[in-house]
């Protein structure tokens, strides 16, 4: 495969996060470990980042580095980081666009990344939005969230279209033969949604997902793993996945005073701590870092800015993922799917 | 106060909810503790809600017994339900209407009670759409989140609405003087969400509870408890509160494997069970059972179908606080000041 494809597996922005260059370095060193074969072209400053890979073996090895004398701030406007043509981010952008690299992943400004992104590497044809994924745990094993805020007015096609391209991620990512889908609706009869989240199920129930099709799902549905993939516009999606997150954080630090608050409880806390400790690691946000852009032509992944190597390094094999498994062509795949049965429908009678 | 309002405090539908007559009227016996001066009007099917009375005293001392032929089943359309006259959860909305009863408390089925109580006690003049809110946890306090899916499309009046009645309802309910208030919105910058938040955002800004107004919040902020009031489109709302919910149902349900996991992590959990029933207690759900619809011209609080006689006496709870602390009374000098307000503010230049 390497002799055919890109230069480069991916191109990573090392000054994108809170503590660039070296936290995505230590990152790429796990990551080296993990994709024997990958190469990643590595921009950023010359000299800093030069420094910091000098002490990372496994990384300098498989890393070949680019200079780029600027770096997009995380308050930075989209406006102007679009102007900025020196940036750590734009320079791994272009060399994705050019076919050096197969994707990107960057710790740095979301918003910035988004623009760029839509606009160098650009939407595939078959898409009319890419959309913002993630990976988050449920009582049923990992599930897929999209759309997470890159699209806040959706309509039913989009919705459509981000279950397709949530069943091509969720194939890749999670490893499902045939994931099942969910659109998230509020849950009674009585209240039954409006007209988009009606149309879009209509759509799908006669697609070739039909079969994955669960139909509507509500809030709890996301956490209880009832579905692999749940699909939803960008605004309540944001929402959605902060309030979760919200809610696992808010029960963490009640436990954290619960054990610390009298004698007996620390005790207790120690006696279970081996199996508490497991249930950390399942829930480590670390595990689910990264946010995956999907519908380019390429593979872009935005890793959290105040995550550490280890999640940086989660963020890389979900790029990983998507590089080795062919995502893109899924993508393709499905679409073209798609298209063929709304050929053969009849039409509505 | 007791003779110059209605002669009951609240209507009580015998009949809803899984558990029904027995749960209400345990919930009763709870309420008629609580709260000594009040007056029930319990509507039901006589020989059963009267047997079941009879068993409990101090119920039995403060409830009025009303026969109704007929029950509102669960799964019954609201459209069949309206033309149900002698259901218990129609005569007990009847009695509000009439002004014999303040508000009603019902366990049926929420759309049901939610179309009937629109219909027939009506909403009041000043509002346009009526809104369903809760009271959840946060990590500073109880939080009350506003509309759960009354109306599932809204626009920025609506929104600007629901602040209004939820700022009401926190003073009431939560008895705080000066609730601050926030519009949920997804995260970033480069996101900024929809017109219809901003426009919102905008209107709250110059109203008189410009000074409660915290702007815009995410997801994450609901159980972070950043503001008093939180305040959304019902689609948005309904999958948060969902969300929210089930995120911390996963979390339980883990620990619950964790503690009986091994025999130390059995040992950890006896000694730091008084600090865990601790937490148990304070995110018990019944603590916060009952939706409260507001707008109307009465109190209208429909509790969870599944819930005990401890979470039926909490809706109780929630309905007498309006009644007693005159809930629509500031809903509408809340109205009053955002429409004179309206008229002195000087004309856009």
């Amino acid at each position: 495969m390497a002799d055919t494809g890109p230069a480069f597996s991916l191109a990573i922005d090392a000054m994108g996060g809170d503590a660039a260059p070296e936290v995505v370095i230590d990152g790429l060193e796990l990551a080296a470990e993990r994709h024997p074969g990958a190469r990643f072209l590595l921009v950023g400053d010359e000299a800093r980042v030069g420094g910091a890979l000098a002490l990372r073996k496994r990384a300098a090895k498989v890393c070949s580095l680019r200079h780029a004398p600027e770096v997009i701030s995380g308050d930075l406007k989209p406006t102007a980081a679009l102007r900025m043509r020196g940036s750590s981010m734009r320079i791994a952008i272009d060399a994705v666009a050019a076919g050096e690299a197969s994707g990107i992943v960057s710790a740095g400004n979301t918003g910035a990344l988004m623009a760029l992104a839509k606009i160098i590497i650009k939407t595939m044809p078959e898409i009319d939005r890419p959309a913002l994924a993630a990976i988050g745990p449920s009582a049923r094993g990992d599930v897929v969230l999209l759309d997470l805020g890159a699209n806040v007015q959706c309509d039913a096609r989009n919705l459509v279209e981000f279950a397709i391209m949530g069943d091509a991620f969720a194939r890749v990512a999670l490893g499902l033969t045939m994931p099942s889908i969910g659109l998230l609706n509020v849950g009674s009869e009585e209240l039954k949604g409006d007209d988009r989240v009606r149309a879009a199920a209509e759509i799908l129930r006669d697609s070739h997902v039909g079969a994955q099709f669960r139909g509507f799902i509500e809030g709890h549905d996301i956490t209880a793993g009832t579905v692999d993939v749940v699909v939803t516009d960008g605004f309540t999606g944001n929402v959605a996945l902060k309030t979760g997150e919200g809610a696992l954080k808010l029960m963490r630090d009640l436990l954290r005073q619960v054990f610390t608050s009298s004698v007996p409880a620390r005790l207790g806390y120690l006696l279970a701590r081996p199996a508490l400790d497991r249930l950390r690691e399942w829930m480590d946000p670390r595990r689910y870092n990264g946010a995956i852009l999907l519908g380019l032509n390429g593979v872009v992944v935005k890793s959290h800015g105040g995550t550490d190597a280890l999640g940086f390094a989660h963020a890389v094999d979900v790029a990983m993922d998507m590089v080795t498994h062919g995502y893109n062509d899924r993508i393709r795949d499905g679409f073209d799917r798609l298209a063929s049965r709304k050929r053969l429908a009849p039409s509505p009678s």
